[in-house]
């Protein structure tokens, strides 16, 4: 059984890390769906497709989950009606589609597919828009991203690529 | 150490699989990039996508390297200028890259990348046209794809697909 | 003669009828060019192009004048320089433009055309975002649209459609 | 009970005509999908769709069908795998689709919806290449479509048209 | 040497004039690369690229450095990963790039350029926003811009322009 | 009065340059409108746009005409019913249209714009797609381009950069 999780990413951190946990006591293998992939160098998307991979990779490597999850760029099409079949066409066959955002939820459900909510922990706090404020601000965010997440961020000088971003939020 | 391979996988063949394997003894892990990934159900690319990236994903779990090879969809962007951008804003960071397509080498070698040719074994039968020939034609093709991948082409009835295909060859 | 009328009909509601009969008592047959056509399932824009014309040809039905209007979907370019020929390259020929949104009234008359402003009837209430709205809020909103148009609305669940919808107003 | 049928109507001709009258005598209403929508000024596709419909409305009328069809453009995009999608969110509700075209019946049939062949008389002659190429050649064609199509075309001046398209075919 | 220098002239400004100038006493040609090419007709970006070159043709020829300019369209890409390359496939090769917008700079940073940041002269009121609110509330705004643009924008009519434009500010 | 004359420049030779010379006789200045703008890379179109304007840049100069002529990349939009609006709202006001092509002369003329023919000189040898084969096939060339155009194309490799092309021709 394969289910598929939609999101940001900007960036992966650990209330992601726990509907992933979820998600995989459920299901054999997991799509980690990257929306907006196509997005980058603004302030609500700072990192390229490619970068979130980087990320969901070396997470995943040391979670011991690397053989267990698909991560998927997913462009936005920004027409809805078409979007669920957009989706079922790059990514692999999947049974079940986990999301707490309510258009997603909407739309795979007129599609016909279960849909499972994802109860966040902390939400608040574990929100990408509030890490990257914090890292903006220089308030401390490590507790708030795996490890290898925080470690990849700073290597690649998100503090330099979010000043450079366009200001979107 | 990664590399970057780029094909199309209409259908993934015994040549694919014997490059994949060849760079697998010289990188540590390997994008497998899926190009024309918006095209299916034409005679060139039947499959879509998330076919193509569900017969990697069975034919590397026989095979072992599952979590050796990391599967990207890559859409056209029929703009070469911008082509290897587009390419690399969407895969994760990678080293070197493995290709014989005259076109893929020249953007990547302008653009300052190490290129490594990929010299074909048996190219002439083991390429996607006439593997797709062959099967329209009702001629034998199950020896020239990895066995799971005949399998997978049989579940979703590849002949009446192609049969239904925009002829575009 | 031929009239142009163009709206976004989310939804259909009073104000727009009056406008379609009054423009019949001066036009043989009009078009009623269905804007932002590929837009669906957003706070601004919930129905789809295909919802929309359910609804006009409903109503249209009921008024006896289903064989006088001639419902096209026109979807955004976000270019306005070339706005004029996308209008006239997609509907059929048409002698007069029925309009009180400012830029199509520039756009049209830069391009030459006759263009008729349409003074609303309580404009303020018959707002396709007012009437969404009272959706929400429960209020009542049954009188702002034709009889049709309240029962196809109610009949495709107009309010789980909000709900999921995107928050773009 | 409603019908799809899909065409580029390039011109519309006495086959098309033949398969409405049939689907007609079948359904309520018919969706007559104008495909290829936005391209025009080409060999294969001199009409704009603006055009078709004109053509397509003239004739309904004369054969007191007007308010039986439902002309909908349908732009290309290029992109099968959400075309389904993109033609069920333009056009209004329907039960069935009309069709001999391989890839459409395949897609729909997909898709999970009812489809109905329609076999061609005399498909031969009555293709919208052979009508064009007749127009170009200056072979008579007059027989092959509805009298008002005719009327329209010579209006329009088709020939001149034909003349500065590019040869596509 | 060669100077590329990126702005959306809404409209040409004596701020922009003095980068022209200032940069023209470094280099032997300068690229005016006229950004967001294809809008028009809205509250921000209210000209066309055709008048705004129109306009920074009148002003070069005005202020002796016709020759020395190379004015070129660029229309947005939304998709700052590929950026640079559409720029650089767009315009004849430079060596240096004038801007102080934060992206700009971070884009062709990362991407290995020589970026000079434009100290503006009196920014506030030397803005295009600026200048197109005073148009709009009949403020003066003649000085604010060389004597050609302003007699170029009141031929067009700017005013009207400005009047029916889309408020996206 | 200023002229527009649009072509591929896959180079530019001297077929052209006849052409631009013969305008400029008649005309202030002249737009060379760079048609298929976005194209690179491929044997009909190996040139980039910005490569094209480099070429045209200094050919103009050693003709002395660097003022007189305004270089403008036009990219294809695939849809020639809004394709004349398209251009004018890229390029600066014009009074007269220069071109030989079929199309171009239909989709002018039917917008009302003067063209004036282009008859070519030794058309056949002076074609784009001539010179090009024979830079592929170590043919004499130079004697078909302007020197600088010689120069600039031996400059960068134009026999190499044809070699890795896609083969569209």
């Amino acid at each position: 059984m394969r289910g598929l999780f939609v999101g940001r990413f900007q960036p992966l951190h650990n209330g992601h890390a726990y509907i992933i946990e979820r998600a995989l006591s459920e299901v054999d293998d997991l799509i980690i769906g990257i929306g907006s992939a196509e997005s980058s160098h603004t302030s609500s998307d700072p990192l390229t497709s490619g970068e979130r991979m980087d990320m969901i990779l070396k997470a995943s490597a040391v979670q011991g989950i690397r053989d267990r999850i698909i991560p998927v760029p997913i462009r936005d099409v920004n027409r809805y009606s078409v979007w669920v079949s957009h989706v079922t066409s790059l990514v692999p066959r999947f049974d079940v589609v986990y999301t707490n955002n309510p258009l997603t939820e909407e739309l795979f459900h007129e599609a016909g597919f279960e849909v499972r909510g994802t109860a966040m922990v902390g939400r608040e706090k574990l929100s990408g828009i509030h890490i990257r404020k914090c890292i903006l601000k220089g308030s401390p965010w490590k507790d708030m991203v795996p490890a290898p997440v925080f470690e990849y961020l700073m290597g690649i000088d998100i503090l330099s690529r979010l000043k450079g971003a366009v200001p979107d939020e």
